[in-house]
């Protein structure tokens, strides 16, 4: 519970940038996933670092969980509130602080979104590249450790995040690293930060990596007779380290959901969505070495996509793949697994867990980022039927015990949050206690977005 | 002190591989650079991870500080004992686990040294790119984040190693990651133990990213009348996305050193040595670029090393800069500086440097891994001339200003050791006190490579 005394200090802090409004508690209690609501007690709307130190230690003197909230698209309930408190939205914190085209790198607020960030970059002839798909903030990103399509080309966030300014449990102020592109200095507490999902600390601003605009960009899309042969072809362009800027895997259930949704007319097949960035000679090249792989591997229907628009068209059409898998079942939410494999455990993680599925009955066409070994089941599920919830629960704990056994992690991109704490033990053993040391040093006194991450 | 029962316990664990012989306790207790030696009390020779558990269980019993020693290779007195103890040499647990041609990856312990492992990388055409110029283990090179000529392509440790086996200061074996490429479950363990040299926990395997051998490698030279135009083709490079494999710079000392040493006949002004990987028109391509890019900044010279023989024979020849620099005064000794700035102030960086160099009087060639923007200077000192190692201090001491002034950092890739622990204030501030909260989570006795990172 907030005491009165906190409440009035927010007040007195932030005016009517705290609230207490159901609607805007509510709002601030829910995800992107299927996961039931659970709204904090109130709402801050901060606008400057200064004001998110001065609210988390008003949260410290009173013992007041504080959880940052930036778009709300996350996935695995980190923005919910299980023990109650403040959710401190930073979305007003959206300046784009600087862009120093030399280094490439920008310094951006935490609230600033990858759309509105890549506008102003593309002014200059740059571009951010980590995509998740939704419109999620650059603190979100940062703090669920996110990537999507692009990772297999540009990394993760783990990778473009050069340096943090956070505030600490206390409401002291830090920033993580200088902005050189490497250092040998210190504990990387960039990396500690990244991922942390807001339990270590509160992300204000980030200096992240961005890259000059390829000269071109061209699409390609290969369907195969057999998943193997699809997921063989990523394994061979990786090893001759064709550098793709996209390389995705999706199953005929994917491909076929795709094409009512989007009113397109792929091969119902399995598929690999294809993007090349460079020189034109250079795309060229890559995409010629990548169809000789997939031709030698009975991929067919290699179709182009150079133009700007057609390009668009498909990639569109694979970023709603989560609402061509709703349009299945009208009336229905969609589950997103996570796990991600060694790339030479793909195929057999991916068709055991289709046979899996196919025994359970539930509706789950699947997407991947094949290049990184991370791939998606959309479950499909009637919010009404506690019973079918309950069967995706179960394969869920198998499709990670699977990815488990195959040296692979239950979330490859989503994050923690409440939903994957289960398999935390798992997957990292005693590794787990040192975190839990992390954490109690970071935030002794427990009120950092309590519950998530740590089983 | 190491008690008499703790020493007892050590013969029994380990037999003869426990040594308190001065030669062999005197040769522990120095590293690569000119620092005094600071010898550990005995020295512990581990062959598995089991025997590091036990040995770290003994040191945590009776107070007694554990240095991990690899190669001895590293410059910041990172394996010097000022609180004596143990150093527990781990260049024994050299076996290459594993070797996962389709994940590209390789799993070591941390004795494994780059020469070795990448003699083995070789016969399945992989290599593993990672270079610092000396032969070091594999787990010292993590503990630094050490990097090397090939960063600007291929990342640093930071970015090359997937997941660690530590002892913890309990003696507690944790696996930080999975195999996976990417995950987002939980705290980057990983990455707070690359960096940490030691202090957080003794690394005893390692699974690093591997790449395959380039279908072709050209080397390239060439020389420019200011150093000013060498650095703006760097930044053109870079900005241009061009994937150099490594691109340094070498001022006129340098190549004069250079041209002494190894009997070249390199013109003696502002030096760019390049290397392009990939395919034979993708090389190409490359390096049409940067010659162009060169041409138009006044550079000359373009002078290609298409051959393996000539191509080794240059990049041997910069691998020998710092004897190269040693025999320009002999019966002398080298220190190297280590700043890294944002690339856009290096030109500044340097010109001010070497302006403050010259006023000084001191011999210090420079050669610098310029598309990461960071430089050593080879400051060649008379160890019988305490005025000399003075005057180099203050120096030194003015250079990590004026690389912290432009938002650059003390080390880009030696590390802090007992060297650097004097700027780890002004380069992190507050983030020091943060850092110290997470040693003492994870090394609550302070047992672990005590006195080092932290000032």
């Amino acid at each position: 519970m907030i005491p009165d005394a906190a409440r009035q200090e927010f007040e007195d802090l932030l005016g009517d940038r705290f609230s207490i409004s159901p609607s805007i508690v509510e709002q601030h209690g829910r995800d992107e996933s299927s996961r039931p609501p659970c709204p904090p007690e109130a709402v801050a709307f901060a606008t400057s670092v200064d004001e998110v130190a001065e609210v988390v230690r008003i949260c410290a003197r009173h013992r007041v969980p504080v959880i940052p909230y930036g778009a709300g698209t996350s996935l695995e309930g980190h923005v919910h509130a299980p023990h109650g408190g403040l959710s401190l939205d930073l979305s007003r914190m959206d300046r784009i602080v600087a862009i120093h085209d030399e280094d490439l790198d920008a310094v951006v607020e935490a609230g600033v979104t990858t759309a509105n960030l890549n506008r102003r970059l593309a002014d200059r002839g740059l571009f951010f590249p980590i995509d998740p798909g939704a419109e999620p903030t650059l603190g979100g990103m940062a703090s669920t450790r996110a990537s999507g399509t692009t990772a297999v080309r540009y990394g993760t966030m783990r990778e473009a995040v050069l340096s943090l300014t956070a505030v600490l449990h206390d409401g002291r102020v830090i920033r993580t690293a200088r902005r050189a592109r490497k250092s040998s200095a210190g504990y990387d507490l960039t990396r500690l930060l990244v991922g942390a999902e807001g339990t270590l600390g509160v992300i204000t601003e980030a200096t992240v990596r961005v890259h000059g605009l390829p000269e071109a960009m061209v699409g390609a899309v290969v369907s195969f007779p057999e998943l193997e042969a699809a997921v063989q072809t990523v394994i061979r362009t990786i090893q001759l380290a064709i550098p793709v800027a996209r390389i995705e895997l999706l199953d005929e259930a994917m491909v076929d959901a795709i094409n009512r949704h989007a009113g397109l007319d792929q091969a119902v097949r399995p598929t690999l969505m294809l993007e090349f960035h460079g020189t034109a000679s250079a795309v060229a090249e890559q995409a010629r070495e990548v169809g000789e792989i997939a031709a030698e591997l009975g991929g067919s229907d290699f179709r182009w996509a150079a133009d700007a628009a057609e390009r668009e068209r498909l990639w569109e059409a694979r970023h709603h793949a989560y609402f061509a898998a709703l349009a299945l079942r009208p009336g229905c939410r969609v589950v997103s697994s996570d796990v991600c494999v060694p790339i030479s455990r793909l195929a057999e993680c991916v068709l055991a867990t289709k046979e899996d599925l196919a025994s359970t009955g539930l509706t789950a066409p699947l997407v991947g980022h094949a290049g990184d070994g991370n791939f998606h089941l959309l479950l499909v599920v009637d919010p009404d039927d506690p019973d079918e919830r309950e069967r995706i629960e179960a394969f869920l704990d198998r499709l990670v015990g699977r990815a488990l056994a195959m040296d692979g992690t239950c979330t490859g991109e989503h994050g923690v949050g409440l939903g994957k704490r289960r398999f935390m033990e798992a997957e990292h053993g005693e590794a787990v206690e040192a975190m839990r040391a992390v954490k109690r040093a970071l935030d002794p006194l427990g009120i950092m977005n309590p519950g998530k991450v740590l089983p």
